[in-house]
C-alpha cells in the first residue's frame, strides 16, 4: 500500500489516497484516536472513484468525525482509471439497449454485467483489508456497506473480518447471489428504495428473505435510486457503532 | 382529567395515573425540563393497561430520561376495568375459533373486532389530547406510536395535532383501512415483524405502500410478534427526535 497524497478535512479527519496492486484507493481516518478505529469499508457503483468522491467521503468523514471510525474505499475493476472489462462493457450495451426498447432484461445479461465483477472485486477488496488492518490505528471489526449488493453478498459469505453489513438492494441481482444469501449471517441493515424505477421491489424483498443472518433489518423508504433520506446516514452509523466493538 | 396517583421512576421521571372521564390512563414527564414538552400518545393492543404496563412504562420512561419527551396511555374501550364490548367479545370469540381451526379469518369478522374499537377509541385519545395538552409543561406537537394500527390510521388521518406516526404493523387490518392510509400525509415510521405468524407480511407491505406520506420508512425486523428487537425503541426515538421539534 502506497501513500499518494493526505489532507486534513474539516471534523479533524485524515483523508489518505493510496494503490495497492496499481488498484486507486482512499482511506478516512479520525485524525485524533485514543484506540484502534474499527473499520468500514464503503462500496459503491461502477461509475469510478472521482464521480463517487462526493458521496463517500460525505459518509466517511461523518463516519470518522461522529462515531470515530476509519473508512476505506476501493476503485472497481473497469471504472475509473483501471483498464476496461471489454466483456462488462458489452454487457451494460446490452442492459442499456433492453432498458431503451423497453423489454425485460434477461437474466445472462445480469449475470454477465455481474459476475465478472464480483469475482475480480471480492479477492481486491480482501486484499486491500489485508493492507488496511496491518496500518497503526485501524483495528478490527470490520463493516462493509454500499453497493454492488452482490459484491457485499460474496464478501459476507466469505470473509470473517467482516462482522456487519448494511446493503443497499438497488442493484441488478443474479439468480446465484439468492443462494449465496443463505450462507450470509452476520447482522445485516438492507436499505430498500421502495419505489425505485430502476430496480425490483420484489427481488430487493426476495433477497432480503434470503438471507441467513439471525439479525436482519430492512429499512425501505420513499424516493429514487439515489433519493435515500439523510437519516438513513445515522441510522446505518448506529447500526456499525452496535456491531463493531 | 384527575391524577389518582404519582410517583418519580428512575432516570428522573414523573409517572402520574389519571383519569379522564373514567378512562384510566398514565402520563410519564420529564421531572426537570426547562422548556414545554412533545408529547408521544402511546398505543397498545386491547390487552388491559395493567397486562401492557411494563411495556408501556418501560418506552414512556425511554422517551422522558434519554430524549425529553412526554408520553402518556390511555385504556382502550372494552379493555382493562372498563365495561365490556359485547360485539368485539364475540369477534375476537370467532376469530379464535377460526385460527384453532386453521380456517381464514373473514373480512367480516376482523371488522367486529376492529372497526367498533377504531370508531370508540379515536374520540377518546382525541379528548385525552385536549386534556393532556392544557397541562403545564406538555406542549405540541404530538406524536402517536404503537398498535391497534387502524386506530393510529384514523387518528393520523383526523387529528392535525398529530405530526408524526410510528406504527406497528401487526394486526389485523380492515379494508377500510387500507383506504384511510392514503388520506395519511404526516412522515411515518412503520415496523414490521417479517415472520410473524399471526401477521400477513403481504397485507403490512400493501399497507405501507397505501400510506400517502412523502417521508415513510418500513423497519422490517426477524422475530415473531413480540420480537421487535431492542435498537427499534432508539431508532423510534430518533424518529420522533426528528419531527417533534
Amino acid at each position: 500500500m502506497h501513500f499518494t497524497s493526505e489532507q486534513r478535512l474539516d471534523g479533524d479527519v485524515l483523508e489518505r489516497a493510496f494503490t495497492l496492486g496499481g488498484i486507486p484507493g482512499i482511506l478516512w481516518t479520525p485524525a485524533s484516536a485514543s484506540a484502534p478505529a474499527p473499520l468500514i469499508l464503503i462500496g459503491h457503483p461502477p461509475l469510478g472513484l472521482h464521480r463517487m468522491y462526493p458521496r463517500l467521503a460525505g459518509r466517511a468523514r461523518y463516519y470518522a468525525a461522529e462515531y470515530g471510525f476509519a473508512a476505506a474505499t476501493i476503485e472497481l475493476p473497469g471504472s475509473g482509471d483501471r483498464p476496461r472489462l471489454a466483456a462488462v462493457d458489452q454487457a451494460r450495451a446490452d442492459l442499456r439497449r433492453a432498458m431503451e426498447a423497453g423489454e425485460p432484461v434477461s437474466g445472462e445479461v445480469v449475470d454477465a454485467l455481474i459476475l465478472p465483477l464480483v469475482e475480480q472485486a471480492v479477492p481486491e477488496w480482501r486484499a486491500a483489508l489485508d493492507a488496511l488492518l496491518s496500518l497503526p490505528g485501524i483495528g478490527g471489526p470490520v463493516g462493509y456497506e454500499g453497493g454492488v449488493i452482490s459484491i457485499g453478498v460474496r464478501l459476507a459469505a466469505v470473509e470473517p473480518r467482516i462482522v456487519a453489513g448494511g446493503f443497499f438492494a438497488g442493484s441488478l441481482i443474479p439468480a446465484t447471489v439468492f443462494e449465496e444469501a443463505r450462507r450470509v449471517t452476520i447482522p445485516l441493515q438492507v436499505l430498500l428504495q421502495w419505489d425505485d424505477e430502476g430496480n425490483d421491489r420484489q427481488a430487493a424483498l426476495d433477497l432480503f428473505d434470503a438471507f441467513g443472518s439471525e439479525e436482519k433489518t430492512l429499512h425501505a423508504n420513499l424516493g429514487g435510486h439515489t433519493g435515500v433520506p439523510h437519516f438513513e446516514l445515522d441510522a446505518g452509523a448506529r447500526f456499525f457503532a452496535r456491531h463493531l466493538k
